[in-house]
């Protein structure tokens, strides 16, 4: 039974909202997916300053919170209609839709006593009504919930879209956070290893906005005209989250603004070309000590595909290819995929197995002690007639 | 296809959960419930801190918030498996489980120009994970992506278990809030309209928590030593909430600490007892008013049914029958109900009726502009092998 899908994904950078549409079929490895259409839509300013005072925490109160779990669940709708519209696909051929959410907490269980938990923003009640068709959200709790990090969950569908029989393939994401799947040649889902490498774009992006209010250093422009900041490269790359061995997860509280009032603020006299050139080594340097303590102990690798937003910024992209050689590294653009689209697209592939009661948790890259259902249903039933207690 | 299930709710009163186990078939006006097992379980203190701290926004955070999420999620299961062990039912056996949550903001419509949303917390994937079934929760947004109140939602259970073919009954709840649901004689689903009155117990608790640390006014005892003190009747009895049209609800939000502060405070000088007295005066009055402007001018009333913490409340249930006269008063346990157990019994109702791809909003309670599926469903597979991903 093939379906027609979107998946829905805006991440840590809060950049804006993805949306893909996908044909999918099948289940695990014989799963098939063919991706069909792409936006990115920009959060609209004001909503983007609501999100940024909750996960900052200005002000924060129950209804800022709740209103913006609708608010978000408005915009994920919208997203999707426009996609519709945009590509003329109307909206009731679509079968469901898989809404990741926006993160605005993620605690877990590595890295203290706290309670381990998640929290994703972007009501799906809202999303179903708006689209007439059954949602899939909230991935993340049901990790969490047999003792895993909730994260990363796109390793199940790097296994099904990038698996290879006579290739060890790493693929690497560099959004807000960077993150790494390794996919063993001719491997099982149970062979399979994830984790979350460290700050991706986060910090870069941030001080671009800081010195140069620009959104992310596009292309690394501003990065390649500066040069390393010694002090500041050693200290970022002395925080105790490197040496946690996989299973492990971060995020925006460990490496949002509050690190950076820490650690590179005492730096803000130097030319700001010198902190997003150091940021930006930082970034290359994680990539490639994770690898080489976590991966190549392990398994030989044949190739690293590259993808996220971090992989637009090209004098980057020549930092991780010096720094990881002799690791051929290509872009996933070269074998037919849009970059920006993987992270909703894997979205879809995770939420086809919720609906088809099959687990998708990848418990080499989650830790979780078993494979579970990921996901929670807002089931939308096309047959309820116009008035179906006409006649109760 | 009969399945056993269990319901759980904690209201607005922060007493704690209630879990009621009950075999339940069929749909709408063809379902058959059986109540088996109830238990009420007192939140552990620290827990109901917690849950306090959140709902009037002390030291908000939003790890408070989200760890929140997750250990009632762990206090919900708790209750379920000690409903299971003291009655020796076997987890397995339980097809699946209904959850309420704590809620701890809920902006309707009817009130500003907020945006509509609630948050109920308690995270499924834990009950889930823990009780190895599907759990069904987060009823009340679908109602509000529908233009609905979000409440009241019990009524479609009214209607299932208390319509009558000759007789027009009033279901009163009397929890933290009281409210009431109308079901004209031999009417349909779409006759039954319900609203909420007003505060029911929460300030009646909260002055008993206040001057005699009791966390109710047991049986009325405190209420009948006093008497009214005029100037505050009139003052709360002058609430713009009760002009407000049906549908319409309400909750802590309007009638918690701040309205206490503001109404209650300058009076207390007074003493307790007649504060008490006061209290329960106007939770009484405002029922009789509100029956005289929303109900009798389009129904004649056969008689009253009275549940929830209240009704045990005998001062009140007096004062009741002398405000509401001529009309017959009668307790919920007359027709072989516990009283205590309705609530968590109508959530089964209506996750039964969201795992049949079936609506349970009533229009006429919550303004829904059309009937909708509540609730989201986090799907359990009791036939998902020990390891799942072994061959794949």
């Amino acid at each position: 039974m093939r379906k027609l899908a979107i998946g829905i994904m805006s991440g840590t950078s809060l950049d804006g909202i993805d949306v893909q549409m996908a044909l999918i079929e099948g289940s695990f490895s014989q799963t098939k997916i063919k991706p069909l259409h792409f936006l990115h839509i920009p959060y609209e300013s004001s909503l983007k300053n609501k999100i940024k005072d909750v996960i900052e925490e200005k002000n924060l109160n129950l209804e800022n919170i709740t209103s913006l779990h609708f608010e978000l669940g408005e915009a994920y709708a919208d997203a999707c209609i426009k996609l519709c519209e945009t590509y003329k696909i109307k909206l009731n051929e679509i079968d469901f839709i898989s809404c990741h959410g926006q993160t605005v907490w993620h605690i877990p269980k590595s890295i203290d006593h706290k309670t381990p938990s998640t929290l994703q923003l972007g009501e799906g009640a809202i999303i179903r009504e708006r689209l007439k068709t059954t949602v899939v959200n909230n991935f993340r709790s049901a990790d969490i919930a047999v003792g895993g990090e909730g994260a990363p969950l796109v390793p199940f569908a790097d296994y099904i879209l990038f698996r290879c029989s006579n290739k060890t393939r790493l693929i690497l994401n560099i959004g807000g956070i960077s993150n790494v799947t390794v996919l063993p040649k001719n491997g099982s889902l149970n062979d399979v290893i994830a984790f979350d490498i460290g700050p991706g774009n986060m910090m870069i992006d941030a001080m671009s906005k800081l010195f140069f209010n620009l959104d992310y250093d596009d292309q690394g422009n501003i990065a390649k005209k500066g040069s390393i900041i010694k002090p500041l490269l050693t200290k970022l790359l002395s925080h105790s989250f490197f040496n946690i061995k996989p299973p492990r997860s971060t995020g925006r509280e460990m490496f949002g603004h509050q690190y950076i009032n820490e650690i590179v603020k005492p730096f803000y006299a130097h030319s700001p070309y010198d902190l997003i050139c150091t940021l930006t080594h930082f970034t290359a340097i994680t990539i490639r000590d994770a690898i080489d303590q976590f991966v190549l102990p392990s398994h030989s690798v044949d190739e690293l595909i590259l993808c996220g937003g971090g992989s637009y910024n090209e004098f980057l992209l020549e930092l991780i290819k010096t720094y990881i050689k002799p690791i051929k590294v290509i872009k996933l653009e070269s074998l037919g995929f849009n970059g920006h689209a993987k992270e909703a697209l894997a979205f879809i592939i995770l939420a086809h197995h919720t609906l088809l009661g099959l687990p998708s948790n990848v418990i080499g890259a989650t830790g979780a002690k078993r494979a579970v259902i990921l996901g929670q249903v807002h089931h939308y039933n096309k047959s309820i007639k116009e008035d179906p207690y006409a006649h109760l």
